[in-house]
């Protein structure tokens, strides 16, 4: 209830409060990825509980935080014992949902998309590439980590026959619209688009954007503003 | 005021404001390259002003979070005339620093760090990729979109003689902390970081991150809760 008060005072004063549909700020959401990638590197350095305020310490921001944080989940923590790291992060990992196989293909296979291809790092994940498309005859048959380029007239019989959840695409602005229609048709549930554009897709479906342009603008935004404060200080 | 005390509150029941050191909000500041993406479309389609109410159904976002996000910077608008698209696209512009150019090398010249060298769009925008740095001799001397690909030992010279402002790193996470700390020493102001680590920098120093991973784990949580959303409705 005070939670919604604020938001709303918040947003009269043209603040702008981003909140998913389970009232948990995106915020937060966000940082579970990285509170996964810290537990994980503890657990491969052989430890197996660690306090708010060593945690802190270690990611760089309050212990506070960390609290309340995790307190949205349900805390995970326990007074004085602290958190137990393998514990934590296999909730996270059931949160994030990267306890379960995901199938994936890569639409467009320039650089970029081979480039996703060799990660193995995401397979670790449970996200896994099964094929690769393009329409570009001249890649068709070229393997990437084992994985084969299909020409794009066997997209659709792919999706059905294995399962896919998840579509990247990494080709141009142009063509993303058309394909994310055609997948999201052909029965995929999440599009991770790497391409310049906002897609629209109906109501269930998933859309994660990686705008590189955006983030360099990012960037960019960061380092004037941080010249300015440099010579006016 | 009233905004710091919202902030204050808020903070308090465990939200949290992200906030720059402008104060302006992370969120909102995040949000201008998209406008700045939508007005430079309206501008190729020779559209020279929209309405607060047009642009927020081209955005899908309310006209009133456009009134406000556009505010946090002086409005640009006019009562009853609405925004001229060029000047707001130039006032953005400046903001976002991408009215000057800013010279970037890629460090990590594998699929990734090809990918980007062959992005055009952002030398539109005012990112220009001189050089490319591989440790890998086979790579040497291989030209990219007309850029050569240099071994790591050029790295010093290059930076100091060519006025470089950026360095994107697409190396393992493994040699990215201390690439990112000689690049720093030898003058750079600013690291687009893709490895999945997050780097320490002195300050005054811009990081911005592209963590791919977590943006797959954001996927997967959406995707996740969204299944179950499905099954218990």
């Amino acid at each position: 209830m005070i939670r919604k008060i604020v938001v709303m005072v918040a947003e009269n004063i043209g603040m702008v409060v981003d909140m998913s549909k389970d009232g948990i700020s995106r915020a937060v959401i966000k940082r579970l990825p990285r509170y996964y990638r810290y537990l994980g590197e503890l657990m491969e350095d052989g430890i197996d509980k660690i306090s708010s305020s060593d945690l802190s310490e270690r990611m760089n921001v309050t212990a506070s935080q960390i609290r309340q944080d995790l307190n949205n989940f349900g805390g995970f923590g326990q007074q004085g014992y602290g958190y137990n790291v393998e514990h934590l992060y296999q909730e996270i990992g059931k949160l994030l949902g990267v306890d379960k196989k995901h199938n994936m293909i890569i639409i467009g296979s320039g650089n970029l998309g081979q480039a996703i291809a060799n990660y193995t790092n995401f397979e670790r994940r449970g996200f896994v590439v099964t094929g690769l498309f393009d329409k570009n005859k001249e890649l068709h048959g070229k393997i990437v980590r084992g994985i084969k380029v299909m020409p794009m007239e066997e997209l659709k019989d792919f999706i059905k026959d294995n399962d896919i959840d998840i579509a990247a695409l990494t080709l141009p602005k142009t063509e993303a619209v058309k394909i994310a229609e055609l997948v999201v048709n052909y029965g995929v549930k999440a599009i991770w688009n790497f391409a310049h554009v906002d897609l629209r897709v109906p109501k269930g479906i998933v859309v994660e954007n990686v705008h590189l342009s955006e983030s360099l603008m990012m960037l960019s935004y960061n380092l004037t503003s941080t010249m300015h404060r440099g010579e006016s200080s």
